[in-house]
């Protein structure tokens, strides 16, 4: 804080290069400061299990109160200037990472799983909640409600306000234990989400920039399926051709983990890359790149890589994760408001709500319709995924492009609502979920044996592997021919289709060790069978 | 490659946001690939024993290839657009990681076992060869040798030229093994010498910048003073506030791994920043943060925290310097030299041999005037430290400051040659270092048993402590009298007064556990005693 102090002398100065090197060193500083702040109190606040702030939200708050004190000590206009230059740094280097991060934490095998219900909530669901956000915002603006924005631009801001991250609902989850499916659904669909936000966005912002000369909707889907699937081919690419190369390298072995770690985190950064460069979505590229990575690499790795890299990973995530929340706080406290924000952030916020209820509800109907009557998605499980609709990196990211992309300061008013519906939804849904969890009755020690382990991978697999096997006997001589069978039985579930050819082709080891296991664990079978669609 | 030549219409686009963001990331993965092919080239030559190129020289090739490669194909105006904006990441994020992890690799015992002669080479031998360098400089303009600069001027270059670097003779010493002090004294020369060049620039530059009325020199000597001391002090001052930090929060327990580590990773830029944010020495500070920590923080972290920042450390030093080679490689093959550079590059690199010899020959001879018999620097260790003056990293990064320090080009010229001459010793110098260390008889079979393996810190430190303590016992009742009776005995040994009072008083452990132990390898003891001057 007395860095904040330091130059009081010149309001905004014109710096040469000395100063300006001393007054950026200064704002890294403090943020440093904030930093390691920010850790320490999310530690503290776990430690003594107060779950009405969590993490993200102390990194809020922190922010915040260091943007009041700016404002009130009058040292707002330097913190603009040292805050600035953080946008192109966000983008390349802030935002990779953390995508990065929530693919590679994302247990393959129940993701896999309920990965019908999951892409039913992920795709289907955003589209609903982008057009009908989009259209009520639309609808307040002609009735006065709020800013009126034009109807492109409303579905533009329906659409980037629709990535969610249950950040705080998911620490809840793991600290209090849940149902894995549950656990599933609300982390896969806030992974899946964003990648389809951004590019439904971006399709959005494509047929704007070039308005169509043909039938428009057409070319707008045809654009949509050429980001999100060119930008998901990339990825995959990228983490399938380093699986490969992990595995027939020989890099494991002693003395040459400092490579291996530095190649394996080039890759992510390189899918990334490689699709902005293509001028398609990185985000949604290393998203894919880290689901695939952990699935197919991640197993090619030594043991002492495999450690180091899961850290890694998760360190740099942390750190710009947390930056990025004090960021938000901080933006929102130093910059002047006037009320007609104030009413569109309120009544955004009252359409989001709706809006992520008609996501929900009907696709979780839908799913239900196609679902066996044991593997139905209760109710409160529904309540729960709609609870869990906090907003955060991904939305202010796209706001952030917004600024640049919208004309009359349109994008610069989506921006200060959106980070205002970030710091909302994640102080408000935040402080409240370990309340809203303990009485839609989805945590706690009621259902503390169903909640997800860290580790279980092996189990899993194997009780799914034991299920796709129940009617044949891997040590029959044919190998391939028991593999078609076993395919045709289960023709519909990836999981087969993985464990029985890409596993091998792309990992080392055959994990298939386990198939003839039974079932370690009669509990969690029911969960943890493939989707039989 | 294909990225350079993607977007060949337009030669000097002024492009928008998203096409800007485009190129930038295009020009991103070019790096991520030569990044990774370096690491993968340098792999291949050590694992086929191939000496003449070691990795800084395969970065080196590689970004010399990559820049001829856009000469030849017209595209280098995108490359200079492209790579235009990594000044201020360099100073900031490239050059921190690296300098931190050459104090933070550095093993304590032996380097504070030879500190009288490092510190002799360091400090007195590089004002030496500053002052020679830049002399000769200067006469070498008067003479038209070469291009004119100032006197003044001249000296700045000579400091900036004085940092050493010797990446390539240090691999060797510890690929084929070496006499532990001569180990000590060419790293710990190279470290420290870099903090006293740098402190040397900015005393030349605020003299130069603020003619003084009083005597210039005792100011100037005052100056060097304060920013050496300074910023030498933020440096320490953090380290032993982080050491204490994790002595007493009970952090190194289990499941609050990342918590440790994300802090760890924050310190030392913390005392970075610090350091640039008091307009003193940001490198200087990072070095010395560095080498106490590896000192007094890491014995207190978890054990999982320990594996993991070292990886952590070594793994952001190693990017940034293949980094910062390739981009040096680059720089030369992209830019268009006029002859007279050519002559002063030679110039300065003839003088710089002759400075160096001016250092290290007469240093060593007053270090073997100090020192008893048998612990003099023998004349091939001599010719070994004269051998490593590569110069790398931080030579670059002064001479990068330099650019905006010094008018009319003369910056500009000062950072060609300085580039170039990184580029021809790390080469040349490299290229021949097994050669010349086996001809010196400094490394290999016949010095194999003095070779210095990893992780034998206990051991030294047994070997250290044993002859403190060589007439006393330390199970004897009054356990202060005894450490003030030892203080007395060794009382000019830094090493004693650490093992008895600093080490305890801030690390967990007392690692003096060992001081009763006898010398188990006592043909390291000659060398490994402490400094008795």
């Amino acid at each position: 804080m007395e860095m904040a102090t330091s130059e009081p002398s010149s309001p905004l100065p014109q710096p040469g290069s000395s100063d300006q090197q001393q007054i950026a060193s200064a704002s890294i500083l403090l943020q440093i400061v904030m930093l390691g702040l920010a850790f320490v109190l999310g530690h503290v606040l776990r430690r003594h299990k107060i779950y009405y702030i969590n993490e993200a939200s102390a990194s809020l708050l922190l922010g915040l109160f260091v943007g009041f004190v700016a404002n009130v000590s009058n040292t707002e206009a330097h913190f603009r200037q040292w805050f600035n230059f953080h946008e192109e740094f966000f983008l390349l280097f802030l935002l990779p990472p953390i995508i990065f991060e929530s693919g590679f934490s994302l247990q393959p095998k129940p993701f896999f799983s309920n990965f019908g219900a999951i892409c039913t909530f992920a795709i289907l669901g955003t589209f609903i909640t982008s057009i009908v956000t989009g259209i009520l915002v639309y609808l307040g603006g002609l009735f006065f409600l709020m800013y009126r924005l034009p109807f492109h631009e409303s579905i533009m801001y329906g659409a980037l306000i629709s990535a969610t991250d249950p950040v705080s609902v998911l620490a809840i989850f793991q600290e209090l234990g849940t149902d894995v499916n549950l656990y599933a659904l609300v982390f896969g669909e806030s992974v899946l989400n964003d990648a389809v936000a951004i590019s439904l966005y971006r399709t959005l912002l494509a047929v704007k920039n070039h308005p169509l000369e043909t039938h428009g909707l057409m070319s707008a889907i045809w654009s949509f399926l050429e980001i999100f699937v060119g930008s998901l081919s990339s990825g995959v690419g990228v983490a399938l051709i380093c699986a490969l190369l992990f595995k027939y390298s020989g890099l494991a072995v002693h003395g040459l983990q400092n490579l291996e770690c530095c190649l394996v985190v080039l890759f992510p950064y390189f899918s990334y890359m490689l699709a902005e460069g293509l001028g398609l979505s990185g985000i949604v590229a290393i998203l894919f790149c880290g689901i695939l990575m952990k699935h197919y690499t991640f197993p090619n790795l030594s043991e002492g890589a495999q450690a180091f890299t899961s850290g890694f990973f998760q360190l740099i995530s942390s750190l710009a994760e947390t930056f990025v929340f004090i960021y938000m706080g901080m933006d929102i406290a130093i910059k002047s408001h006037s009320w007609s924000h104030v009413g569109f952030i309120f009544f955004s916020i009252v359409f989001i709500v709706i809006a992520r209820a008609a996501n929900v509800f009907p696709c979780a109907r839908l799913v239900n319709m196609l679902r066996p009557a044991s593997r139905q998605i209760p109710i409160n499980h529904q309540k729960a995924l709609w609870f869990s609709g906090l907003r955060g990196a991904m939305a202010f990211a796209l706001a952030l492009q917004a600024v640049h992309d919208l004309p009359n300061n349109h994008g610069g008013i989506i921006f200060t609502a959106t980070t205002a519906i970030v710091v909302l939804t994640v102080l408000v849904i935040g402080g409240s979920t370990s309340t809203m969890l303990e009485k839609l009755e989805v945590v706690g020690d009621a259902h503390g044996h169903e909640s997800l382990p860290e580790g279980d991978e092996e189990e899993m697999e194997g009780l799914t592997t034991s299920y796709d096997n129940e009617h044949g006997n891997p040590d029959s001589v044919d190998l391939l021919t028991q593999k078609f069978q076993e395919l045709r039985r289960s023709t519909a579930t990836f999981t087969a289709i993985d464990n029985n050819f890409l596993k091998p082709f792309f990992t080392k080891e055959d994990r298939r060790r386990n198939s003839t296991d039974q079932a370690p664990n009669g509990r969690l079978r029911e969960g943890l069978i493939s989707n039989p669609r």
